[in-house]
This record gives C-alpha cells, sequence and structure tokens, in this order.
C-alpha cells in the first residue's frame, strides 16, 4: 500500500527509486521537473533529490531526460523565422574569461545569428551580463519580444535567463547553492543544455575550462562533463562540440568588468593579449564550422582574423550596444567607461620567471574590491578590478609590475591584497606555458 | 571566500561536509537541528541533509550530538518529584502488537512510573493511541500538567507527542515520510531516543522487531540498530537494553483498534494468547530489572505474572481509563467496546499445518478495512479489524476457520479480501515456531 495504484506517481516513489540506484523513467522524470516548475512539488522534495542524484547519478539517457522536461518546462525560442544559421558559445566560468564579447560580435558579422543568454558573476567567476551593464546605459532586461528585434536586425544580442526561459532550472540552480548540490554532473549537464537548447539554436560550441580556476579543476572531470553535454545535445539534432581549455591562469590581462570592456574592445582592435585572441578565434572558428559557413576551422580562423582586421567585428559591437540602449562611442573611447578612483600597484619581490597566478585568488581578489558577488543579493561595482602586468611565463624583473588593483575603498582593497598575496609564484627556472586548447570533444 | 569566516557556522557548508563523508562536529550539529526547530533552517537545506545521511551514515558520535540536540529542541519532562523509578519501552512497531497496553499496567502495580508516550497507527503497523481512542471517552491529548497529575495519582498515563516534547523531531518525521528518507538508520536512532528520553525515565527497554511484518526485516539490520540505541541512551545515563523480537506473524490473535483493546485486557486477566502473554511479560520483566525493581529476570517474570493472577494488573488499567476519561467498565465488560456491524469468516482451503501468516498482508488488510491509515489526514474506524483463528503451527482442517473479518463497509471488505489472499501458507509438514525472543542486546 506504499506505492501508488499502477500509472500513478508519487514524488516519494521517485526519490525512493533514485535513492535506490534505480534509473528514472522518462515519465517519472518529467512528473518531478514539470511539477516543479508548477510549484506543485516542493523544495524540499527536490532539494532530496538533487542530493541523491549526487550520490547515484544518471545514465545518460535519465540525463537526456532531465534536459528536455528542463527545456519544455518553459518557451523555447523560435528563431525559424530569421535567415540563416542560429550559433551560441558556452563556458564553464573561469575568471578573466571575456570570449562572448569578442566572438559574438565576429560571428555575427559572418551571417550567424548569435542569440546569446547569459549569466551573472557568482563567486570567483564573473559574468558576461555584469560586465556589458559596465557599458553607461547598457540594458540587459530585454523582453523577448525585444530581444527579437535586436537579433532580426544585428543577428546578436544579449540577455539574461528571464522568466520564461527553462523556469525550472531557474528554481533548482538556485536552490542547489543552498543545499550543497551545486558540484552535481547530471544536475550541471541538464542545466547548462536546458538553457542553451531554449535559444533555439542549430549549433553550440562549449568551452569547458579546467585547472585550478575552473570548477572542474581535474582535466577528467572536465573531459567527462563535456562527453555528456555533447551527447545530449548531439542526442536532440543539434550540432555540438567541445573544446577543454586551460584555466591556470587569469584570461588576458584584465578582471572586473569595465575593465574586461576595455580589453574586449582592444582586441576586436587586433590589439588584445594573445591568449585571448587565440580563445577567442578558436571558439569562432568553431561556430562558423558547426554551422557550416566554413568549411574546417582553418578556414574559420581565417575568416574570424578578416573580421578583426577590418573592423567589422568592433562595428558590429558598436550597433548592438546601441540597440540595447548602451553608449556606444565607448567602441572608440574607452575612457568613457566608469574608472575606479584609486590604483594600488603589486610589484615583484624577486626575479625570475612568472610560473602561476592564482586564478581563483585573482578571482576572489577582485570579488572583495567589489566587482563580483558574494551572494546573489550583492551589488556589483563596475568599475574595480585587477589588471596583470605579467602572465604566466614571462620573465620578471624585481620590482617589475604584477599587478594594478582599481579600487574605491580602502577597506576593500586591504582585503584583495591579503586574497591576492602568494596568488604570484615566481621561480629560477623557465617555464613555457601549456597550449590554451588541451583537447576537442565532438 | 566559499566558506565564511572562522567560527561562522552556515548551513550549505554543513551539508557539503556530511555530502563529502565527513562527521559532523556537535556544534554543527546543534546549530542545525535548533535552526530547524527554529523554523530558521528551511525543510529544503532539512531534506538534503537527511538524504546526504541516508548515503553517508554518521558516526556513534555524530547520532549521539544529533540525538541530544532533538531531545534538547523541546521539553523535558522533570518527573524528579515523582517517588520511585521511571521506565518506558519502545517497539519499532509490528502488527496486532498490543504489548504497551498490557506491560506498562503490570510494570506501574510494581511501583515504576510508566510515563507512556505513544504514537499514531502508519501503514501496515497499528499505534497506541489509536487503541486507546477505541474506549469509549478515552482521552490521548491531555495536557503536561495534566499527564503529571494522572502520573502521580496512578504511575501510568498514555500521551501522544505533544508540541513541546521534541519539536525537531516531530518537522524531520514529517519530512522524512515524503522524502524517501525514512529508512535511514542515525535518523531512526535520533528519533526514537530523543522523543523516549524527553519523558525524563531512568531506564528504558526497546523491543526491537525483525521479520516479513517489521521495517527492519532483516536480522542483522535491527540488530544494529538496537546496538545504535542501546549504545546512545547508555551514553546519555540511562540503563537501556533491546530484546529483538520475532514478526513474522501478528502477535495474538487480533489487529484492530477495539480488538486488539479487548485482547489486552483478556491477557491482563490471564487468559490472553500465549505468544501475546509470553512477550508482555517479558517486556515487563526487563523493565523491572532494569530498574532494579527485582534482581533478575526470573524474578521480574514471576512478579508479573503474579500482578496478572491477582488482578492488580486489570485494576491498574481500569483506574488509568478513568483517569483519562475513558468508561472503565470495558474492562470488565467488553462488549461496551465498539463492535462492527458485519462479520466476515476466512476458511482454509487444505489440511495440514499452518506455516507462514503475512504480517503486512494482515495489517494492510486491516487498514483497509479501516482500522488503520494510509496517510496522517486519514481517520480510523475504532470497531473493524481481523481476528486469526489459527496461529503459526497450529495444525488446521480444511474448512477451519483462519480468520474473521469485522467489516463496517461492504467495498472496504472486497479490497481487503484481496489483500488478504495468499496471506495464509498451510504445507503438510508440521512446523515449530521460532523462540520470540531472539536475541537481547545490552
Amino acid at each position: 500500500m506504499t506505492a501508488g495504484p499502477p500509472g500513478i506517481l508519487r514524488v516519494p516513489d521517485i526519490l525512493e527509486h533514485k535513492r535506490d540506484g534505480l534509473a528514472l523513467s522518462r515519465a517519472e522524470i518529467e512528473f518531478l521537473i514539470n511539477g516543479y516548475a508548477r510549484g506543485e512539488v516542493p523544495d524540499y522534495q527536490m532539494a532530496a533529490f538533487a542530493m541523491a542524484v549526487n550520490f547515484r547519478g544518471m545514465t545518460s539517457e535519465e540525463t537526456t531526460d532531465l534536459t528536455r522536461a528542463m527545456l519544455h518546462s518553459g518557451e523555447i525560442l523560435d528563431l525559424s523565422d530569421l535567415e540563416g544559421p542560429k550559433a551560441d558559445k558556452h563556458s564553464t566560468g573561469g575568471v578573466g574569461d571575456k570570449t562572448s564579447l569578442i566572438l559574438a560580435p565576429l560571428v555575427a558579422t559572418c551571417g550567424v545569428t548569435v542569440p546569446m543568454i547569459s549569466g551573472r558573476g557568482l563567486s570567483f567567476s564573473g559574468g558576461t551580463l555584469d560586465k556589458l551593464e559596465s557599458i553607461p546605459g547598457f540594458r540587459v532586461g530585454l523582453s523577448l519580444a525585444e530581444f527579437r528585434r535586436v537579433l532580426r536586425a544585428h543577428k546578436l544580442g544579449f540577455i539574461g535567463q528571464t522568466v520564461e526561459i527553462a523556469p525550472a532550472d531557474k528554481k533548482l540552480y538556485a536552490l542547489r547553492d543552498v543545499t550543497a548540490t551545486v558540484p552535481v554532473l547530471p544536475l550541471i549537464v541538464a542545466s547548462i543544455m536546458g538553457k542553451k537548447l531554449a535559444e533555439g539554436i542549430d549549433a553550440l560550441i562549449l568551452d569547458v575550462k579546467t585547472g585550478n580556476g575552473a570548477f572542474m579543476a581535474k582535466e577528467e572531470d572536465a573531459i567527462t562533463l563535456a562527453q555528456r553535454m555533447v551527447a545530449i545535445g548531439k542526442g536532440m539534432g543539434k550540432r555540438v562540440a567541445a573544446v577543454i581549455t586551460d584555466m591556470n591562469e587569469p584570461t588576458g590581462h584584465m578582471v572586473g568588468n569595465a575593465l574586461e570592456i576595455k580589453e574586449s574592445v582592444k582586441t576586436l582592435r587586433g590589439e588584445g593579449p594573445k591568449d585571448l585572441t587565440d580563445l577567442s578565434v578558436e571558439l569562432a572558428a568553431w561556430m562558423l564550422v558547426l554551422t557550416s559557413v566554413e568549411p574546417d576551422l582553418e578556414a574559420g580562423r581565417k575568416r574570424i582574423f578578416a573580421a578583426i582586421a577590418s573592423g567589422a567585428g568592433l562595428q558590429k559591437l558598436r550597433q548592438v550596444i546601441e540597440a540595447q540602449g548602451g553608449d556606444p562611442r565607448v567602441c572608440d573611447d574607452v575612457s568613457r567607461l566608469p574608472k575606479a578612483a584609486h590604483r594600488h600597484e603589486v610589484r615583484a619581490e624577486t626575479s625570475g620567471f612568472l610560473h602561476r597566478i592564482g586564478c581563483r585568488a585573482t578571482g576572489e581578489s577582485s570579488m572583495i574590491l567589489g566587482a563580483g558577488r558574494n551572494t546573489v543579493a550583492d551589488t556589483v561595482d563596475p568599475a574595480v578590478g585587477i589588471e596583470l602586468g605579467r602572465k604566466v611565463g614571462d620573465a620578471v624583473q624585481k620590482g617589475d609590475l604584477l599587478a594594478t588593483l582599481h579600487y574605491n575603498d580602502r577597506v576593500r582593497l586591504d582585503g584583495a591584497l591579503v586574497r591576492l598575496s602568494g596568488a604570484f609564484e615566481i621561480a629560477e627556472t623557465p617555464i613555457y606555458r601549456q597550449s590554451l586548447v588541451r583537447r576537442v570533444v565532438d
């Protein structure tokens, strides 16, 4: 009598099945996720589910069903009335990772629509929406109708996850944050893919970070995550590939919102740091290949470099900033971006070669300055952040500038310096940087 | 930055520790349970905790801390103003198990105060409160002050878990029921012991059931549960022992509320079935030994049998029924108890020996008749139930009465008969009953 009549689904039974290591049926997963999205399944049952999945995992079939249920819990953007292919990029998050701001306009100039739904920064990791909002006037809170208009006009737009998109994911994401169920692989996969597939795209390139500044510190975990996501995307008829990339130092030199916009503009002018430029071009080239705009990566890279050289990418960014209410003049005069009142320099205490820049230390130090959030309720200071003077592999002389902290608050500076201490490792032997793309999963 | 400043406890960190298999500190457990009792820790975090404990377990130190936190989340009955020892019995629940109603008055006649806080039936298992409420007028909802007055006057009283007693347990118990975390050993232990130790007793005998009608079907699980509970009770300075007893057939002949009161009265008259009488006397004897009223079990048994023979036990029950508002005349004339309108007989289809009576089948069949609850919201029909005509080991002739179903509703009878079919196994070879007490844990 504990199980209901046959055919009747009950949440406690579903939890019991997962607790005991059984694979859930598609019907069970849909019942759970749809009920949760509608508010009929309470948070406490979902929390027990998430914790059970932490221990029992999910088969790839279950994960696909979970992704599909997340996706269908809300609206799926129908972009079929827009001509040409649609593609997006997703990164698992890192420090100083501003490739979205660079590759999206570049890819859009090649005839691919990029309907980018992005997130905000949390913990040591930055967020595209916070960076964009450092541009005076820029609005990320467009309605879906406004978003469609911007996409139609410019093939590119940036918004946050709206209430219509994957609402079950939005609720579950917040719940996982307070129930110690963030690092649960099938839930990560379903969350990312459920959201991205709601964008109505044909192709998706995944940038899965690994290293000391990544959520997946171990390369094997990053590969597993990538394989799961690629399999699910393909299972839903999309063209999907993943690159496993190195996140053992911040990407580029800038960490902080306005600072990262500044560096993105510089990169679109062809004057960006090598690692940031290479990664942005590589991901953009993949998007052109996955959408069949170019036949292979080499042709893709060439096309993207051309869009940098011609200034077409920067022009696209200008248009989209204007279309979303921002001041496009920041693309020509970065001094129009918010600037912090003070600077503090950190200099090398010994000579040698820079072996390591702690990513988390840098990201968290920047967060303490005010560039990020400890909890979702925190507000962000767009102007503050950290500018790196050297990158891993660089020769360093005692007294050389390692980092400049842009700050507005002396107390926050003190905390940021404490967190940053020990982030820079200098040793006598030379060191060569690892290649940025460690592996491709497709 | 994900962990707070040192010394500051955060629930997500506590959940993470348990998730990752660390033992929690007493401070962490108290923070969690006290916060939960006060409504500051939400159900969803507690649900994640319960599920993590399902997979990671708890050390005996953690379980003790959890029990202590449950206990101290509410009021602890202070019975120090009552003379003489105080003791109670707890059973893990079975079918037809009415020993509380028999042993409690018997032990009280020997000078031991028995402050019995009992539960209601759920699923296939009956509850002492439901049975008592089948006595016309009997009130189980006494305030703690009324309870103390009854205890002072009669050394015996029966109530349910009030809002003052172990409120964290009350909330967690309800939560576990809907999050597939009922069979989680440390939570079971803390729930039982937290509640029982709140009674202000010196000694406790635990009746841990094993067999097809017990929550712990496997004997080894029952022993583990018993060992954990005994260790915790002793760790808190109480005298505690456990007997592992057989629950492979219903205890006695009667299953159902008024029917079980009738059988209890009969047993207190010395006319009860052997298994029920033996188990009640054994547990009662243990209570006398644990409270040092008698030096050993043999002396204890003798004393209890004397209290049956003299009628003192029945007289005690009469007094307590009257003190709690019930009609004491049921002790002399059981026809004053509610009676069902109809009876249906189930007879043997073959001859041989009765090898098995399915406990769950009998309990659930009785529940379907209306004697129990499927959910806590269901109401109970005091009159209905099942009366067994034969016990395991009995010789049976074709056509012999195996069971009489006492019912008020024809549709329910049909359902009950379906559930009961196959509950009686008759075979040609004789079978001897296992001894009721399989093992002692002390």
